[in-house]
């Protein structure tokens, strides 16, 4: 019987993976081959990304032309028969993978006597964030600020015309208008943000509208915001709501409640704090204020309705999950969300959003701009 | 022995697979499932999304709320219960599933009796775009040739400075001062381009390279942009070189080898036309005026390092290929790039890159904007 040799695999682009992009340190849209033996790791590239991936790659990682493997008689170069070779060279019977491998890859090499094992965590200690990584997370997290500054600027500016609707000088200012505005001041400084929420009144009530048309005085505009640096692949999120003019009364109490579970959150939030109870906690001040979470007489979820938080990094949600889900304890380094929020479609939505770095005292908070509502 | 009932099913988020773009028509970030039965297809989404879905969704497809298939006793609600229940439910014992269906997902499945049989081309009707999808495409094209003429004119506008440096006003113009001009415009409009390629001198040798630095007078600036279109999952590609002052004499020559294959290229498409055979009609002629294709004496690859195409759609690379690798026809829908280019380190690189609809008769292409290199 043949020895078992057991390695580490990951086949995917860097780009949408970011196990890979955490074990290379090369970044590139078209898949790649990463691999880790018992005596060191590799990229295999092809030789378009080759001078590139030399410059980019960790220091610990070697570089191999994807040629070494191929042949000129091989009719199909694909991504089955590269890592039979890979095995084959490095007498590899058998590959730790990410549970996200592509399961026809998986059935080519398996009937090719190629074991392939799924894992849970492929890189459990991509939760915890070392200090490079934090001044990266750092970095996005300060252009995402800066962002957030802009669109208050720009409601803060804002005319209310008529019938209420705002205007920023002659245009009717809409939620598509503040989107964009948004995004091209962070485009510009290198970070890539889509799908970013500016909702105004009732589309608050879904926290994933990311809203349309002319905003009014008077109404929330739940502006959350998550770009992603082009350079180093880590994310930022923060979310903030704002009113121009005179909010509801019931807006104003569910402001309050919101902002007072994110305060008591943050200061919760410790190593060795349970995730699950933060949560909780968050959930519970919100309810003693007056804001329970559950279905409406229409069976429309209302209230708290998503979890607290959800750690941050080369994923925009990544683990850990601060929610009733995860009964685990915080850890030192852990990057995660603090977003309490309240929605409810008779008058919207509240968020707030923050993120946190957990230490072993308690956290550090990488936003210090002001959560106010009224501009 | 049971009856098998086949059905065929995606479970991916569907900003990150084409596939479940097409055929969902409902985007998000976050993993959804959809599935179809010998009777209907739908889709299943969080309560989060569900609203928002059951705009968006295509009329053919049904909204399902994932609660719909979990109890309160679930105590994990992960996707393979989910595909689980599904099964049960509409009595579905094999899907048929995309190649890169997740392996872990595929093993719980299979050795709960559920049969996963991964297909080679999910959708391959994707590849002939309707009229509707070239509506979209050609909007994302414009976009990409409005930014290009951008890109065009910051050239054109700027003065020859000190060691020949182009300058933007005061500015030094850098490679990166050019992508930023050409991802903000872009974003602008609600089209997201990153890593546009904005090479010069001997960085555009390597065809992936994005460039950075000052650019300077009498170099090749090869600039590729490849933007989505944030509202339809579509993409737009282009690629143009210019030189502000005069080339190199090699560089001439090249990029009438180049823009002699682009044109002999675009003339030979249509459908029905094999696609490796219009690759090797274009590397011919660029051999032809002195380009050859192969290794220098360093072993690094010169000439025409690439294939002459690719299609392009809910992805920036998809099929067909316009390479030696595809003996298939041409046929009438499809959307291919159209991009000859030739290399070599001693003097950088020229592409020049349109794209073209496959039609009966010929092609049509998305672009108009000249391919002169001198601005």
């Amino acid at each position: 019987m043949k020895k078992k040799s057991c390695g580490r695999l990951i086949c995917a682009a860097p780009e949408f993976c970011a196990d890979l992009l955490y074990a290379g340190g090369f970044n590139a849209p078209d898949p790649i081959v990463w691999f880790q033996t018992s005596e060191f790791q590799a990229i295999v590239v092809s030789i378009l990304e080759y001078e590139r991936a030399c410059v980019q790659a960790k220091k610990n990682v070697r570089v191999l032309p994807l040629e070494e493997f191929f042949t000129r008689e091989d009719k199909f170069k694909n991504d089955e028969l590269l890592i039979q070779r890979i095995s084959e060279k490095y007498g590899i019977t058998e590959w730790l993978v990410p549970g996200d491998f592509p399961v026809s890859t998986a059935d080519t090499l398996r009937k090719n006597g190629i074991g392939i094992i799924p894992a849970g965590n492929f890189f459990p200690k991509r939760e915890c964030k070392n200090t490079s990584e934090i001044r990266k997370i750092a970095r996005a997290m300060s252009a995402t600020e800066e962002s957030m500054m802009l669109a208050r600027e720009i409601l803060k500016q804002s005319v209310i015309g008529k019938n209420m609707v705002l205007y920023c000088g002659k245009k009717v200012l809409t939620s598509e208008f503040l989107r964009m505005e948004i995004e091209g001041f962070l485009k510009a400084r290198g970070f890539t943000a889509s799908r970013t929420i500016t909702a105004h009144g009732s589309q608050c009530s879904q926290p994933h509208n990311v809203g349309s048309g002319p905003i009014l005085a008077g109404e929330t505009v739940v502006v959350d915001i998550f770009p992603r640096d082009d350079e180093t692949g880590y994310w930022g999120d923060m979310t903030r709501t704002f009113v121009k003019g005179e909010p509801l009364p019931v807006v104003k109490r569910a402001y309050e409640a919101v902002l007072a579970a994110s305060q008591a959150a943050e200061k919760m939030v410790c190593a060795g704090v349970i995730a699950a109870e933060v949560h909780n906690k968050a959930k519970t001040i919100m309810a003693q204020a007056g804001f329970e979470t559950g279905k409406n007489k229409d069976g429309i979820p209302c209230g708290f309705i998503h979890g607290l938080g959800h750690g941050v990094g080369l994923e925009i949600h990544e683990a850990p999950r601060v929610s009733p889900a995860n009964p685990g304890p915080l850890k030192k380094g852990q990057v995660i969300s603090n977003e309490p929020g309240l929605y409810h479609p008779s008058w919207g939505g509240i968020r707030l959003e923050d993120v946190l770095v957990v230490t072993e005292t308690g956290s550090r908070n990488f936003y210090t701009m002001s959560k106010d509502m009224i501009v």
